[in-house]
């Protein structure tokens, strides 16, 4: 018998919707406003979803707190108040669309915690747009 | 890897339960005050859900944008500041049920998105009271 | 030493904005599609706030229960699944603007709330769309 | 064709994590401040879902003031304003993390759900950290 | 031309409705089930606002950072994860309603921040009731 | 008798709080993280606040609609997806504090709706931070 457990967290981030390979032209007319050369940014949120067995002696799938200091280490202290595209390793040629920042996320996640534990996450770019990933 | 993504809108319709097969009597025991013949109404809340592959140029499964006109204009257009039951061709007959608005809309939805791509919705009626569909 | 307390609340209902003093063309023309002759609906929200002296045997301004109870008959009984044009006598006449609504229900509180509690309210229509009334 | 309903309630309640088979420094250094002996609690806020057919002749899966019935009696008047450690039989000796809480929750719902409906929960203990179960 | 400034933090405690001055009989009829010997809790939430000049220089009318710290040392370090009648000097003799606790809370604010800034918050018991004070 | 009709709108934008008066020392240590060169980002969310006479015959203050498109057009298509230090004229030397932008966005709204209206606002920086002004 499984249980999922889940852990809320924010960070706050520039970026622009750009591709290096492609022209600014065909840049500006897939990304549109996003593409904006000076850079937008979002509060983004993160929904991270742990699935598991409860330890009989805790009641826990997972300690929070574990979670909580992870997404701190991997997460906040990475992209918070940063510009997605010029101030992190993995967005320097990758587009930080939505959709791949939450494979990032999941990745760094999906390294640190055991394999014991499915892990899935959502991450709202704003309230009415998000994306949903569980690494397959 | 397939990435779902989501897009969030809102329609504010009147209805009323009414199944037009039975009584007057058994649709006010099945449906209750839901069955006000002079309808009440409600600030409906969908949130589609599009599951499929990351474009490796764009970095999108697929540009929100497209998401956001389609619900305008297979749901906003069609459903926003309407009475369900007198103004549309959907509930002619059928019954404006929670359930039954969400398997309109998808059965919308469905047909416009390419079949790459899994297509899911949840519909809230309010806060409380919520529902999905998937097409299974 | 005063506190305000609040006491939230919902209703859904059907309404069409028109006034009979117009002619449809001119009432079209002034609410557009909130006047469809078919209505459209919401899920009201309702923020009650009470203001006075916290009474020093209970520590509470008003026991929340009153206002939760002032609330159910005074609004929820009336309004809820309700056409509020049709099914109501205050807005058999008068247009069921928020304005107009929060101003009626206003006036029911304060008819039966102790003098010694300054009372306001705030109606949401919709998420984006409220109004606040405290009867100055 | 199987759509999901969901059905939301709150409960307000005070508990403590505590695992009576070990020592009092075990259990402080397991749970930390949620271990406090004079309790602290929490507005715990119930997801359920229930999927199932839509029943043809009343557009519903399931009415959802069966579903609204049932929290009120297997939730609501069991646990709301209780303290879990103290007052109920199911935590008597089950420490209350959310993750137990769900799954007696879940075991309530399932055993006065028809076995035709398909039965998961979230609870949410805080707005950052909730769990789901699904029975499996 | 002042500017009020939020910010919003959030503590768990448990709690009951009591005074030690009254009966039993009296305490179970003023706060019904409130007033559970074994306590109940919440997820209480504070909204400080804090008014005044804008500084010229800094553009702030005070450092967020500020609030945050003074709410995280004169609030959450307080009354988190506590039993508000048990584990808090100030509410051993004194109700834990959410306008007494309002009122401490106040107090601690006042006492802390320059006399040149206004001070009034919100204190949330639940999702639907909640108070505010301003110190008049 | 006056109502207070509310609108909110949203917008995406960069920014990093920075002073050109000051040095780069003197400017990381006021803002440390939002002091960033590179920039950062939020979603803004913007409450404006209009209080006025009901029309009697059209039961509104002012229709919401004229809120809507003057917040899009002097706000939204201003500042969304814009750098607000580099794409604004409004923030070249101001520094784009929430409190400034709230004085901006203040002046633009109060300078275009009628003078018989009160006006107030608040932007949310974040979920946490917000900041209200009525030009007072």
């Amino acid at each position: 018998m499984k249980v999922s457990v889940f852990r809320k967290a924010h960070f706050n981030a520039a970026h622009r919707l750009h591709n290096a390979n492609l022209s600014d032209e065909e840049n500006k007319k897939l990304f549109g406003l996003c593409n904006n050369p000076n850079y937008h940014g979002h509060n983004y949120m993160l929904e991270l979803k742990v699935k598991g067995e409860v330890d009989p002696i805790t009641g826990f799938v997972i300690d929070t707190k574990i979670l909580k200091d992870l997404i701190q280490t991997e997460v906040h202290d990475c992209f918070d108040h940063r510009n997605l595209n010029l101030d992190t390793a993995e967005f320097k040629t990758l587009n930080p669309s939505a959709e791949n920042i939450a494979i990032v996320i999941w990745n760094k996640m999906r390294a640190k915690l055991p394999q014991t534990l499915e892990v899935s996450l959502r991450l709202y770019e704003t309230e009415n747009n998000y994306v949903e990933f569980d690494g397959k």
